[in-house]
């Protein structure tokens, strides 16, 4: 019998930057794309898909507080591991445009990749119209289906190369560390052990206070953290969507569930009358930035 | 001579909940429409008007990232007051209309308008079209402009009352929790002093901490508080875009800067490493729901 291929999901629409994160993870395997992130999620729990890749932090704008609350309000799911990103955006063009690449007439694009391209579309390309798209691979498509124009999408490579189209500027973005994490969901705990990965493993835990006296409590709960030396790379709050003033808090901790601290650390977070909900033990998977293509 | 109106520049459009909001607290002021947060924001900064009023956080979606990086980022400016608002979705026709209003062909209003009565229009109005719109007030305009067409806007009062629509059914919206709060920036630091406030002052801070070992510095950070007593309404973390992982935090204390427990606080983060900016210590304005319409 047939190895079967391990079934993704993923926010797409195809060569999105979900797409690329997933491709670099489960090359050859059967990806799938789904127009939102609570559907991407479902297919995991409803059991159409092993893995699902969603984003779920940007560092210029935040969490991505639809995954977020997803896992939080709705899924029981695990993070199986984590893929760091950069978004990188370049200017691409139809090969029979791409010598007049600078006389451009329009420049197409999702309004969030044309905003990360804001200083360098003020500075080169100014009073050129920008046109709003629903997604940068959409924006691709549009450009390889009308080659008689002199028109521009902005996106990434990988859509460049879905739709046979010429990069004519790469790494126009404005910020140059502006990366995107993106979580493996899995219905079952327990970190992907593919190659490449960090060798410190990582916890994401999800945390409710006791409804008495918040502040005090968000204090108490870091110092059980703090006095063992668990280290938190991150701590972020979403509303409970309760009411105003109510949050639950995101923390990752640098250690895995398994050792005897982190135990100790759970079992008092739970004496304190804290509702834990743990994501799961992982590994970080950093892609590099792709080498530079020559036009 | 007369006394001069005050000028508020506000998100609009007009009949928007912030003008709502800003007319609640400057009835009959010089109120003026901008169309984005820091469009209204740079009003106050460079002089064109005394106050602005800009959405912070909303009950179900968290913190309005926009306002909230640009009060960081951006601009010098205080929190003179805090309005927190209901927000109610009411189904609104031409009067000419309204008697038909269960046969309705289509239903008009911002996406978000249109997610917050995502049940109420699943039940009541399952299989009618929802057509996205830019603004709730321009959803109601546009219904007003069509009284020939069997079609509904949902939004607030005001713009039922502003373009001369029936309320058919109020109080839609899915969560009646649901609120939003609204800041009242000025170039000067002080609290508004207008009839109805909170009698307890709140103070908001946004701190960055020292770069070495930021989740220890947090819990100090907690501690100069909890130790002292004061309160934290609040705590949110936004992302310092400067790389992943990398955060700044907005803390609202239940208290005076003015009293001595703050002023050692203060001064005891400032010893701690931390850059702490303070928009002030201010009173919270809390608008009533609305009296039930018939229409």
């Amino acid at each position: 019998m047939e190895k079967q291929p391990i079934r993704v999901a993923y926010l797409g629409p195809e060569a999105s930057f979900t797409h690329l994160a997933s491709d670099g993870m489960f090359h050859g395997e059967w990806l799938v794309p789904h127009a939102t992130i609570p559907e991407a999620i479902e297919a995991v729990s409803e059991g159409r898909a092993d893995y699902a890749v969603v984003p779920i932090e940007n560092a210029l704008e935040g969490a991505v507080s639809l995954t977020v609350d997803y896992l939080y309000h709705e899924a029981e799911l695990y993070i199986a591991a984590e893929i760091l990103s950069p978004i990188e955006q370049n200017l691409m063009m139809h090969p029979s445009q791409a010598d007049g690449w600078e006389q451009v007439e329009s420049i197409h694009s999702h309004p969030q990749a044309l905003a990360q391209c804001h200083k360098y579309l003020h500075y080169r390309f100014r009073g050129v119209p920008l046109v709003e798209m629903t997604s940068t691979s959409g924006a691709a498509r549009f450009v390889s289906e009308n080659p008689d124009r002199r028109i521009a999408a902005i996106g990434n490579r990988f859509a460049a190369e879905k739709y046979g189209l010429s990069v004519v500027q790469d790494n126009i973005h404005d910020f140059h560390f502006n990366r995107t994490r993106f979580v493996v969901l899995s219905k079952t705990e327990g970190a992907l052990g593919v190659p490449g990965g960090s060798t410190k493993p990582k916890t994401t835990l999800m945390i409710n206070l006791p409804k008495d006296n918040r502040s005090g409590a968000l204090h108490q709960v870091l110092s059980v953290f703090t006095w063992r030396r668990l280290n938190l790379s991150k701590i972020e709050s979403r509303p409970l969507k309760t009411g105003l003033g109510d949050y639950f808090f995101i923390l990752d901790v640098d250690e895995s569930m398994e050792v005897p601290m982190m135990r100790g650390a759970l079992e008092e977070l739970a004496a304190l009358g804290c509702i834990v909900k743990s994501l799961g033990t992982y590994h970080t998977y950093e892609k590099k930035p792709a080498p530079r293509v020559i036009s």
